[in-house]
C-alpha cells in the first residue's frame, strides 16, 4: 500500500502536475470488486482480502478515485483506445501469468453479482486436476498459461534434445522468450507446445463465443505476443468448435495496447467511468 | 406454418376470444433470432432457415406479434412468473432433448450479436466427438441430454442385468421414465447414469457460473424433473469447480413452471416485451 501511495506522489512530483487539475485517479486492481463499494474482496496475488482501496486512496491522496478490476479496466481501455473501438459487445481476455477477462455487453461492463464475472482463468476444464491459486483444482489457467508453458518446456528439455535448451544454455533458464525464439526458428518441440496451448485456449474461447455470441473477442497478455504461432492453432479449434451462428460475424482480434493495456485501462476508467 | 396458424384460430374460436381484446401474440421460437427483425435464422429442428415468422404471423392473423427465442422466452417466463422472480441476473438452462439457455443480466435479456447467446447445448466439451445436430462435433448436448441418457441405458442393458430392462420389458423400450423409475428404486446402473449426467452438467454450469458470477441459475426441462437424483451429483461438482467468488451468493434453483415454461414464457413476452 505504501509503495502505491509513494508512486503516486513520485509521478505527481516528477511530472510537475498540479493536484487541482487532476480529474480523477483511475485504478485497475487485481481482485473481484464492485466500483461503487471500492473494496478488493480477494486480491490473492497480493494476499489482500476485503481491503477498502478506494477509501484508503481517496483519504491518503485527497484525489477522487475510480476503481475497476484490472482485466475489466484493460477491456475498457481497449474499447476506448485500442482494438475494441466501435464494438458494443467485446470480450477481452489476457493470457500471461494467469488468464483474466473483461466482459463488455451493450457498451456496459458486466461484472456479475459480486464483481467476479469474466474470470476466464478459473473456468473448470476436465482432466488436469492441478491445484490452482484460487483453491480449486483443474482451472483453465492450470493447463494453459505462461508458467505452464515454461514448465512443460523444461520437462521436455530434460527428456529430449531441443533447441530450447541450446538457446537457454541450461534447462532451468528456459523461459517464455526462449520458447518463442525456438518456435520461430522452427523447433518442433517449441511449436508443439504452442500448438497444444493454442488448441486449449481455442476450445475455451469457443465456449465463450458460443455462450455470448459477441461481436468481438480480443486477446492480449504476454503469451499472446507470440502472434501467429499461437493464433493459428487457436483459430483452427475456435472455428471448428464454436456454434455456427456465433461464429458467423465474430471478430477475433489481438489486443492493441500490449503491456500498456492496464495503464490505458486506468486512464479510460478515470476519463469514462464504466457503468 | 399452417398448423401454427390453424392452432391460433382454434384457440381463438374455442376460447370465444374477441380479437379486439388481444394485446399481442407472444411467440417462443426454436431458433436464434433478433425480436425486432423477427426472422428465424436457423430453426434446425423445423428445417427452417431465414423465415420471417413475425411478419408472416402478423399478416396472416392481423394481430400484433412479439417474437422471442424459445429458451429466452422460458427464462423471461421464469423471471416474471416462476423461480426467477426478484433476481436481476438469471441464467436459465433447460435440459431435455437438447440443452438450451437464456441469459438475463441486469433485468435485460442478453441475445448476442446475432441472437444465439445462451446456446449452452453447443458449448464444446473435450472428448466425445459425436456429431451434433448443429454440424459441429463434441457439443455438450452430444454427451449430456435426454436422448444420450437413454442411449447409454440401452447399451448398458444389452451388456448387464439391470432393473431398467425388467421395467421396460425389452431393451428397445427403455426411455427416460423407465430410467428414472429404476433409479428411484435404487438400481445402481440407473443411478450411475444420472451421476455421470449430473457431473457433466455440473462442470458445464460451473463454467457458466464462473464466467457470469450470476445471482441465480435456474434449471428446467424434462431431464431436470428427476430432482435430487440428478441435482445431488450436479451440485457436488458445481460447488467444487466454480470460482469461489462466483459461488458465494449463487442461488441454484429448479425452474418452477415445468412443461409450461414455454407457454408462460410466451405470455411474459407478450405482456412484458423484453429489451
Amino acid at each position: 500500500m505504501e509503495r502505491i501511495l509513494e508512486s503516486i506522489e513520485v509521478v505527481l512530483r516528477e511530472g510537475g502536475i498540479d493536484r487541482e487539475r487532476i480529474l480523477s485517479l483511475g485504478v485497475g486492481a487485481p481482485s473481484p470488486l464492485l466500483p461503487e463499494e471500492g473494496i478488493l474482496y480477494n486480491a490473492s496475488n497480493l494476499g489482500w482480502r476485503d481491503v477498502p482501496l478506494k477509501k484508503i486512496l481517496e483519504e491518503r491522496t485527497g484525489l477522487s478515485v475510480q476503481l475497476e478490476n484490472d482485466a475489466n479496466a484493460a477491456a475498457w481501455g481497449e474499447k476506448w483506445f485500442g482494438a475494441g473501438r466501435g464494438f458494443k459487445d467485446l470480450i477481452y481476455t489476457t493470457i500471461s501469468t494467469g488468464i483474466g477477462g473483461g466482459i463488455i455487453l451493450d457498451n456496459r461492463i458486466y461484472r456479475g453479482s459480486l464483481g467476479s464475472a469474466g474470470e476466464f482463468g478459473h473456468i473448470p476444464v476436465p482432466g488436469g486436476g492441478a491445484l490452482c491459486g484460487c483453491g480449486n483444482r483443474g482451472c483453465l489457467e492450470t493447463v494453459a498459461s505462461g508458467p505452464v508453458l515454461v514448465k512443460k518446456a523444461k520437462i521436455l528439455a530434460l527428456e529430449k534434445k531441443t533447441l530450447m535448451k541450446e538457446l537457454a544454455g541450461e534447462v532451468e533458464k528456459i523461459d517464455g522468450e526462449v520458447i518463442l525464439e525456438a518456435a520461430r526458428k522452427g523447433d518442433s518441440h517449441a511449436l508443439t507446445l504452442y500448438r497444444e496451448l493454442g488448441e486449449t485456449l481455442g476450445l475455451a474461447l469457443a465456449a465463450i463465443a458460443t455462450i455470448f455470441n459477441p461481436q468481438s473477442i480480443l486477446i492480449g497478455g504476454g503469451v499472446a505476443s507470440a502472434g501467429e504461432i499461437l493464433f493459428e492453432p487457436l483459430y483452427e479449434v475456435l472455428e471448428r468448435r464454436t456454434f455456427s451462428a456465433a461464429l458467423e460475424e465474430l471478430k477475433l482480434l489481438p489486443a492493441q495496447l500490449g503491456e500498456l493495456s492496464g495503464v490505458y485501462g486506468a486512464l479510460a476508467v478515470a476519463l469514462y467511468p464504466p457503468r
